[in-house]
């Protein structure tokens, strides 16, 4: 993890500088909601495949063309985490989330109005920034992202209502709801810096993979005693109903009856649940489905599909030039797969 | 009025099919809210606003450059429409509406979060129809009006939380919600077809005067006798404690205690009604200021004001080469002005 920790120590501060400059600029009203969850944000993920990407390059070829000095990489980069930000505001509101990442969700803090128009303004200040740099590749591949990422929101609101167990479908849903945007953070450090179709291909390969294995891993986490112990809550897709591939995969290995069973108790559970507060009873049951999908090794299951499309994101590495940039992106690979919360 | 009536009536189908189309297209949860905002939406004035710029030129020049084929305006048109869509959708979600344009609000039949995502989706389906032309002017444009139209809204949920008799503020902040995305679609128009600096000039000017004067109307029209006759619901704005442009005239002009009291009253009304619905004894206060607003000369006070801002708008007409479609956009002012509903 040496050269991606290098990275996150020399990129962070400027990144968190550049975002918090910014963010100082918003109207009164939504400041304070954008502090916030820029607050709990955590990694800077997105920014810093964007900035990474930027300094790929082919193989063979002895050093990336250096950026104009007008196309400072920082704004493209941090435009990545305001977007991102933005869809969180909005989805906690209809998810109806009172908690990230431990924090209190904003509307619950702020206000639902205030809520709404600091997603919309993130949202637009993001698009802006990255109009800026005069290259409607950019712009396009952003509004591209942002629409499959609202698509993929739908498409699991929809799903929460009337649950199947196709696998794949799951995949669709969360290649919409979080691969893209990865993606998109990755193509347009490349196509910034015109690199090449090479290293364009690379970074639309690695990211969507990336951004599968990356949610993959989350819906894991949420199953994993691993987790657990490193002090991460988990059950809560369980608690608000939602079916992910550790509960997909437990569903599919037990009997007819006793799924049917279990998928009406779970949908009854996401309907009532108040705010994740469970009665005795279900608490009971809740418990001893987590426990079931991980003795019957679900959890498991999906970290080894995880570990399928991180190595097709690895691949997509192969045809740049493997410089520190390109290691980094290999340890961000090899860190989504292993972390514990 | 003729050359504007022969534009809606040729131009309005194409606009109104392409509009069908795209919608079509979208995800099964969001495409009936589209389609409840789309066709509440009326007038279509900022496509036909988009058409009609990239039509005009410069006085002395024989005719416009005509678009190269790949840039057909309806998408670009279009898209000022699905944006502007998106802001109704969100809006009615924070003002707490149950009707627009006599129509009940899309989060009242489709649900806030359906609304929501809705207004996320037709605005990425703008971005991305804006970046598909390929300039990032026109991108960037588009991204900014937004910012400032959302801007705009802020300032007006400030302001209702604690109103002052600015008129300045008030002007900016209608600049804000409204004038901006109406410019914004002038100036899209003008880019588009490269007709270059003094065209770009006019549609920047004739859009930002026309968006104020547009706005004003409205606010006008809530509080006029005329447009009561002509079946519109009267008093929306005060009975959301909305301070506008007739009242604040109105309250400038009576004794300071008295001031005091009715703000008072006003900020009350604003925090406690409940859908619209007053009570007796607030219902005969509420009737008696629109009748005082009406009898001091304020309604037309404001549309003075407004009459100011469309002969501003008119003025920056004056450097094209008067066709029928500059004719069209000084038809557009005199209906804006005089309209009754």
């Amino acid at each position: 993890m040496h050269h991606l920790q290098q990275f996150f120590k020399d990129e962070l501060p400027v990144i968190n500088d550049y975002l918090g400059r910014e963010t100082r600029q918003l109207p009164e009203l939504v400041r304070p909601v954008a502090e916030h969850v820029l607050r709990a944000g955590g990694k800077r993920l997105r920014p810093l495949l964007t900035i990474l990407f930027s300094r790929c390059f082919s193989a063979g070829k002895k050093s990336p063309d250096p950026l104009p000095a007008s196309r400072d990489i920082y704004p493209l980069a941090c435009a990545m985490e305001f977007l991102h930000s933005a869809t969180l505001l909005h989805d906690d509101i209809l998810d109806g989330s009172d908690l990230r990442r431990g924090q209190t969700t904003a509307h619950l803090i702020f206000g639902r109005t205030e809520t709404i128009l600091a997603g919309d303004v993130l949202l637009a200040l993001g698009n802006r920034l990255v109009a800026e740099y005069g290259d409607t590749r950019l712009s396009w591949r952003v509004a591209d992202a942002i629409m499959r990422t609202a698509s993929g929101e739908i498409q699991e609101l929809e799903w929460i209502k009337n649950p199947t167990l196709s696998q794949e479908h799951y995949l669709e849903i969360i290649t919409g709801k979080t691969a893209y945007l990865i993606q998109a953070s990755c193509h347009c450090g490349a196509l910034v810096s015109n690199s090449g179709p090479a290293v364009e291909q690379a970074a639309l390969d690695f990211g969507i993979n990336l951004g599968i294995a990356f949610q993959l891993t989350d819906d894991a986490l949420d199953y994993s005693a691993k987790a657990e112990v490193a002090g991460k809550p988990v059950g809560n897709d369980l608690r608000e109903g939602k079916l992910t591939l550790p509960l997909i995969s437990y569903l599919e290995s037990i009997a007819e009856h006793q799924r049917h069973e279990t998928l009406a108790w779970i949908r009854d559970l996401g309907a009532t649940s108040d705010h994740g507060v469970l009665s005795d009873q279900n608490r009971a049951r809740h418990d001893q489905i987590i426990q079931a999908v991980r003795s019957t090794g679900c959890v498991q299951q999906t970290l080894d599909r995880a570990a399928h499309f991180v190595s097709l994101a690895d691949n997509a590495l192969s045809n740049l030039e493997q410089t520190r940039e390109c290691t980094a992106l290999r340890e961000a690979l090899h860190h989504t797969l292993h972390r514990e919360k």
